[in-house]
Protein backbone atom coordinates (compact mmCIF):
# COMPACT_ATOMS: atom_id res chain seq x y z
CA UNK A 1 0.00 0.00 0.00
CA UNK A 2 2.22 2.64 -1.17
CA UNK A 3 -0.57 4.69 -2.46
CA UNK A 4 -0.55 8.23 -0.27
CA UNK A 5 -3.77 8.66 2.04
CA UNK A 6 -6.00 11.09 0.16
CA UNK A 7 -5.74 14.20 1.13
CA UNK A 8 -9.17 15.87 -1.24
CA UNK A 9 -10.62 17.79 1.98
CA UNK A 10 -14.10 16.25 1.02
CA UNK A 11 -12.99 13.34 2.54
CA UNK A 12 -12.84 14.74 6.15
CA UNK A 13 -16.61 16.24 6.17
CA UNK A 14 -18.59 14.52 8.61
CA UNK A 15 -20.50 12.81 5.89
CA UNK A 16 -17.52 11.10 4.37
CA UNK A 17 -16.59 9.63 7.01
CA UNK A 18 -19.60 8.58 8.28
CA UNK A 19 -19.51 6.75 4.89
CA UNK A 20 -16.37 5.11 5.90
CA UNK A 21 -17.41 3.96 8.92
CA UNK A 22 -20.47 2.29 7.29
CA UNK A 23 -18.91 0.64 4.85
CA UNK A 24 -15.93 -0.84 7.63
CA UNK A 25 -19.28 -2.11 9.48
CA UNK A 26 -20.25 -3.90 6.79
CA UNK A 27 -16.67 -5.18 6.09
CA UNK A 28 -16.66 -8.13 8.55
CA UNK A 29 -13.81 -9.36 7.57
CA UNK A 30 -11.81 -6.51 7.67
CA UNK A 31 -10.46 -6.92 3.98
CA UNK A 32 -10.38 -3.45 2.92
CA UNK A 33 -8.64 -2.67 6.60
CA UNK A 34 -5.83 0.30 6.20
CA UNK A 35 -7.03 1.12 2.29
CA UNK A 36 -7.64 4.98 1.54
CA UNK A 37 -11.26 5.99 2.30
CA UNK A 38 -11.15 7.08 -1.71
CA UNK A 39 -10.56 3.33 -2.59
CA UNK A 40 -12.63 2.26 0.14
CA UNK A 41 -15.60 4.56 -1.18
CA UNK A 42 -14.86 4.01 -4.77
CA UNK A 43 -17.46 1.45 -5.59
CA UNK A 44 -20.29 4.64 -5.25
CA UNK A 45 -18.72 6.33 -7.97
CA UNK A 46 -20.13 5.14 -11.35
CA UNK A 47 -19.69 7.56 -14.61
CA UNK A 48 -22.88 7.57 -16.61
CA UNK A 49 -21.51 4.79 -18.70
CA UNK A 50 -20.89 2.46 -16.33
CA UNK A 51 -24.30 3.29 -15.23
CA UNK A 52 -25.90 2.69 -18.17
CA UNK A 53 -23.09 -0.33 -18.97
CA UNK A 54 -25.37 -2.06 -16.16
CA UNK A 55 -28.11 -4.31 -16.97
CA UNK A 56 -31.37 -3.76 -15.13
CA UNK A 57 -32.17 -7.53 -14.50
CA UNK A 58 -33.87 -9.04 -11.76
CA UNK A 59 -33.38 -7.78 -7.89
CA UNK A 60 -30.19 -6.04 -7.69
CA UNK A 61 -27.06 -7.93 -5.80
CA UNK A 62 -26.71 -7.74 -2.10
CA UNK A 63 -23.49 -5.34 -2.55
CA UNK A 64 -25.12 -2.85 -4.27
CA UNK A 65 -28.07 -3.25 -2.09
CA UNK A 66 -25.60 -2.75 1.07
CA UNK A 67 -24.24 0.24 -0.66
CA UNK A 68 -27.75 1.64 -1.00
CA UNK A 69 -27.91 1.06 3.11
CA UNK A 70 -24.93 2.76 3.63
CA UNK A 71 -25.67 5.98 2.00
CA UNK A 72 -29.19 6.26 3.62
CA UNK A 73 -27.49 5.10 7.02
CA UNK A 74 -25.41 7.63 6.81
CA UNK A 75 -27.60 10.52 6.33
CA UNK A 76 -29.55 8.71 9.18
CA UNK A 77 -26.64 9.05 11.61
CA UNK A 78 -26.20 12.54 10.82
CA UNK A 79 -29.67 13.46 11.46
CA UNK A 80 -29.29 11.96 14.49
CA UNK A 81 -26.10 13.81 15.37
CA UNK A 82 -27.98 17.18 14.61
CA UNK A 83 -31.13 16.82 16.28
CA UNK A 84 -30.12 14.63 19.24
CA UNK A 85 -33.40 12.44 18.16
CA UNK A 86 -33.22 8.66 16.97
CA UNK A 87 -33.17 8.47 13.45
CA UNK A 88 -33.96 5.34 12.02
CA UNK A 89 -33.95 4.34 8.18
CA UNK A 90 -35.53 1.61 6.71
CA UNK A 91 -34.57 0.96 2.48
CA UNK A 92 -37.43 -1.24 1.48
CA UNK A 93 -37.27 -2.83 -2.15
CA UNK A 94 -40.26 -4.38 -3.72
CA UNK A 95 -38.59 -5.93 -6.80
CA UNK A 96 -36.44 -5.48 -9.46
CA UNK A 97 -34.97 -2.52 -8.19
CA UNK A 98 -37.84 -0.55 -7.35
CA UNK A 99 -38.47 0.52 -3.93
CA UNK A 100 -38.81 2.77 -0.85
CA UNK A 101 -36.76 4.29 1.42
CA UNK A 102 -37.75 6.25 4.88
CA UNK A 103 -35.72 7.86 7.82
CA UNK A 104 -38.39 8.65 10.64
CA UNK A 105 -37.72 10.49 13.46
CA UNK A 106 -40.34 9.98 16.30
CA UNK A 107 -43.79 9.40 14.46
CA UNK A 108 -41.97 12.16 11.76
CA UNK A 109 -40.97 10.72 8.40
CA UNK A 110 -38.23 13.00 7.81
CA UNK A 111 -37.32 11.69 4.33
CA UNK A 112 -38.91 9.73 1.86
CA UNK A 113 -37.90 8.68 -1.28
CA UNK A 114 -39.06 6.35 -4.21
CA UNK A 115 -35.81 3.75 -5.46
CA UNK A 116 -35.87 3.04 -9.07
CA UNK A 117 -32.91 1.15 -10.86
CA UNK A 118 -30.99 0.31 -7.43
CA UNK A 119 -28.64 -1.87 -9.90
CA UNK A 120 -27.37 1.57 -10.93
CA UNK A 121 -26.92 3.42 -7.21
CA UNK A 122 -23.87 5.57 -7.79
CA UNK A 123 -22.64 9.27 -8.02
CA UNK A 124 -20.72 10.81 -10.64
CA UNK A 125 -18.05 12.21 -8.25
CA UNK A 126 -17.72 11.99 -4.60
CA UNK A 127 -18.69 15.80 -4.55
CA UNK A 128 -22.03 14.82 -6.51
CA UNK A 129 -22.66 12.34 -3.77
CA UNK A 130 -21.54 14.73 -0.63
CA UNK A 131 -23.72 17.44 -2.28
CA UNK A 132 -26.79 14.96 -2.91
CA UNK A 133 -26.05 13.90 0.97
CA UNK A 134 -26.55 17.25 1.99
CA UNK A 135 -29.25 18.32 0.26
CA UNK A 136 -31.57 15.27 1.81
CA UNK A 137 -30.02 15.84 4.83
CA UNK A 138 -31.03 19.98 4.97
CA UNK A 139 -34.31 19.17 3.74
CA UNK A 140 -34.79 16.24 6.70
CA UNK A 141 -33.39 18.51 8.98
CA UNK A 142 -35.59 21.42 8.12
CA UNK A 143 -38.71 19.29 8.35
CA UNK A 144 -37.73 18.11 12.08
CA UNK A 145 -37.16 21.36 13.25
CA UNK A 146 -40.96 22.24 11.82
CA UNK A 147 -42.16 19.46 13.34
CA UNK A 148 -40.13 18.92 16.66
CA UNK A 149 -43.43 18.16 18.51
CA UNK A 150 -44.12 14.95 15.92
CA UNK A 151 -40.06 14.22 15.31
CA UNK A 152 -40.46 14.35 19.75
CA UNK A 153 -42.92 11.46 19.96
CA UNK B 1 -70.65 -25.28 -1.96
CA UNK B 2 -73.82 -26.63 0.09
CA UNK B 3 -73.06 -24.43 3.08
CA UNK B 4 -74.62 -21.72 3.91
CA UNK B 5 -73.05 -18.08 3.71
CA UNK B 6 -71.70 -17.10 7.20
CA UNK B 7 -74.12 -14.93 9.11
CA UNK B 8 -71.73 -14.10 12.15
CA UNK B 9 -72.65 -10.10 12.02
CA UNK B 10 -68.69 -9.70 12.49
CA UNK B 11 -68.54 -10.08 8.58
CA UNK B 12 -70.74 -7.61 7.91
CA UNK B 13 -67.73 -4.57 9.13
CA UNK B 14 -65.75 -2.55 7.19
CA UNK B 15 -62.78 -4.23 8.09
CA UNK B 16 -63.82 -7.59 7.54
CA UNK B 17 -65.13 -6.55 4.03
CA UNK B 18 -62.04 -4.96 3.16
CA UNK B 19 -60.04 -8.26 4.54
CA UNK B 20 -62.13 -10.05 2.09
CA UNK B 21 -61.14 -7.76 -0.78
CA UNK B 22 -57.66 -7.42 0.21
CA UNK B 23 -57.52 -11.65 -0.11
CA UNK B 24 -59.33 -11.44 -3.07
CA UNK B 25 -57.08 -9.55 -4.92
CA UNK B 26 -54.47 -12.06 -3.82
CA UNK B 27 -56.41 -14.58 -5.75
CA UNK B 28 -55.22 -14.05 -9.05
CA UNK B 29 -56.75 -17.19 -10.22
CA UNK B 30 -59.90 -16.79 -8.55
CA UNK B 31 -59.55 -20.20 -6.59
CA UNK B 32 -61.60 -19.10 -3.83
CA UNK B 33 -64.38 -17.03 -5.62
CA UNK B 34 -67.96 -17.73 -4.36
CA UNK B 35 -66.50 -19.45 -1.23
CA UNK B 36 -68.14 -17.96 2.27
CA UNK B 37 -66.30 -15.20 3.85
CA UNK B 38 -65.29 -17.32 6.85
CA UNK B 39 -63.43 -19.93 4.90
CA UNK B 40 -62.00 -17.36 2.50
CA UNK B 41 -60.14 -15.73 5.65
CA UNK B 42 -59.58 -19.12 7.82
CA UNK B 43 -56.11 -18.67 7.39
CA UNK B 44 -55.84 -15.68 9.59
CA UNK B 45 -57.62 -17.62 12.48
CA UNK B 46 -55.05 -19.78 14.60
CA UNK B 47 -55.37 -21.27 17.76
CA UNK B 48 -52.30 -21.17 20.36
CA UNK B 49 -51.76 -24.68 19.52
CA UNK B 50 -51.65 -24.14 15.99
CA UNK B 51 -49.12 -21.05 16.54
CA UNK B 52 -46.59 -23.32 18.86
CA UNK B 53 -46.79 -26.44 16.15
CA UNK B 54 -45.07 -24.21 13.28
CA UNK B 55 -41.39 -23.65 13.47
CA UNK B 56 -39.42 -20.64 13.69
CA UNK B 57 -37.16 -21.29 10.86
CA UNK B 58 -35.65 -19.28 8.17
CA UNK B 59 -38.06 -16.81 6.15
CA UNK B 60 -41.74 -16.93 6.35
CA UNK B 61 -43.49 -18.46 3.33
CA UNK B 62 -44.85 -16.18 1.02
CA UNK B 63 -48.46 -16.71 1.51
CA UNK B 64 -47.66 -16.48 5.47
CA UNK B 65 -46.59 -12.56 4.35
CA UNK B 66 -49.22 -12.11 1.77
CA UNK B 67 -51.27 -12.36 5.05
CA UNK B 68 -49.32 -9.81 6.96
CA UNK B 69 -49.46 -7.62 4.26
CA UNK B 70 -53.31 -7.95 4.06
CA UNK B 71 -53.94 -7.02 7.28
CA UNK B 72 -51.97 -4.09 7.36
CA UNK B 73 -53.32 -3.07 4.07
CA UNK B 74 -56.89 -3.42 5.15
CA UNK B 75 -56.04 -0.97 7.96
CA UNK B 76 -54.24 1.46 6.04
CA UNK B 77 -57.32 1.40 3.60
CA UNK B 78 -59.46 2.30 7.05
CA UNK B 79 -57.47 4.84 7.92
CA UNK B 80 -57.87 6.19 3.89
CA UNK B 81 -61.44 6.08 4.28
CA UNK B 82 -61.73 7.83 7.58
CA UNK B 83 -59.32 10.78 7.40
CA UNK B 84 -59.54 11.37 3.58
CA UNK B 85 -55.78 11.16 3.34
CA UNK B 86 -53.79 8.93 1.69
CA UNK B 87 -52.15 5.98 3.80
CA UNK B 88 -49.28 3.91 2.67
CA UNK B 89 -48.37 0.88 4.26
CA UNK B 90 -44.83 -0.85 4.19
CA UNK B 91 -44.54 -4.07 5.52
CA UNK B 92 -40.65 -4.76 5.56
CA UNK B 93 -39.02 -7.86 7.20
CA UNK B 94 -35.47 -7.90 7.70
CA UNK B 95 -34.17 -12.02 8.52
CA UNK B 96 -36.40 -14.67 9.92
CA UNK B 97 -39.72 -13.64 10.65
CA UNK B 98 -38.24 -10.20 12.28
CA UNK B 99 -39.87 -7.08 10.84
CA UNK B 100 -41.04 -3.96 10.69
CA UNK B 101 -44.54 -2.33 9.95
CA UNK B 102 -45.60 1.22 9.06
CA UNK B 103 -48.36 3.33 7.65
CA UNK B 104 -47.11 6.33 6.74
CA UNK B 105 -49.83 9.64 6.33
CA UNK B 106 -48.23 12.24 4.51
CA UNK B 107 -45.33 13.19 6.78
CA UNK B 108 -46.96 11.41 9.71
CA UNK B 109 -45.89 7.67 11.02
CA UNK B 110 -50.03 6.83 11.73
CA UNK B 111 -48.34 2.97 12.57
CA UNK B 112 -45.26 1.93 13.62
CA UNK B 113 -44.76 -1.71 15.01
CA UNK B 114 -42.43 -4.23 15.08
CA UNK B 115 -42.60 -7.53 13.67
CA UNK B 116 -41.66 -10.35 15.12
CA UNK B 117 -42.51 -14.61 14.68
CA UNK B 118 -44.64 -13.73 11.47
CA UNK B 119 -44.39 -17.36 10.25
CA UNK B 120 -47.01 -17.49 13.08
CA UNK B 121 -49.18 -14.69 12.17
CA UNK B 122 -52.97 -15.44 13.29
CA UNK B 123 -55.06 -14.39 15.51
CA UNK B 124 -57.37 -16.59 17.96
CA UNK B 125 -60.44 -15.87 16.19
CA UNK B 126 -61.79 -13.14 14.07
CA UNK B 127 -63.09 -11.34 16.95
CA UNK B 128 -59.82 -11.02 18.07
CA UNK B 129 -58.41 -10.36 15.00
CA UNK B 130 -60.99 -7.03 14.40
CA UNK B 131 -60.45 -6.16 18.09
CA UNK B 132 -56.52 -5.92 17.50
CA UNK B 133 -57.12 -3.67 13.83
CA UNK B 134 -59.76 -1.75 15.91
CA UNK B 135 -57.24 -0.71 18.46
CA UNK B 136 -54.69 -0.09 15.79
CA UNK B 137 -56.89 1.51 13.28
CA UNK B 138 -58.04 3.77 16.58
CA UNK B 139 -54.60 4.84 17.55
CA UNK B 140 -53.64 5.63 13.97
CA UNK B 141 -56.43 8.04 13.18
CA UNK B 142 -55.86 9.80 16.90
CA UNK B 143 -52.74 10.77 15.43
CA UNK B 144 -53.60 11.98 12.24
CA UNK B 145 -55.76 13.83 13.98
CA UNK B 146 -53.81 15.46 16.45
CA UNK B 147 -51.26 16.42 13.81
CA UNK B 148 -53.44 16.57 10.53
CA UNK B 149 -50.56 19.30 9.76
CA UNK B 150 -47.67 16.95 9.00
CA UNK B 151 -50.67 14.05 7.68
CA UNK B 152 -51.27 16.55 5.06
CA UNK B 153 -47.45 17.04 3.89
Amino acid sequence: MNRPLAIDPIFDTDFMREMLRQMRALDSYGMHDGKPIDIQLAPFVLSKEARAAIPLLGDPDQRTLSRVKAFYNAIAVLIEKECGLMAVPLVHLSHEGFGRVLITVGKLVALDRALRDVHRFGFESFSKMKTEADKQLSVALELVGRHADVAGL
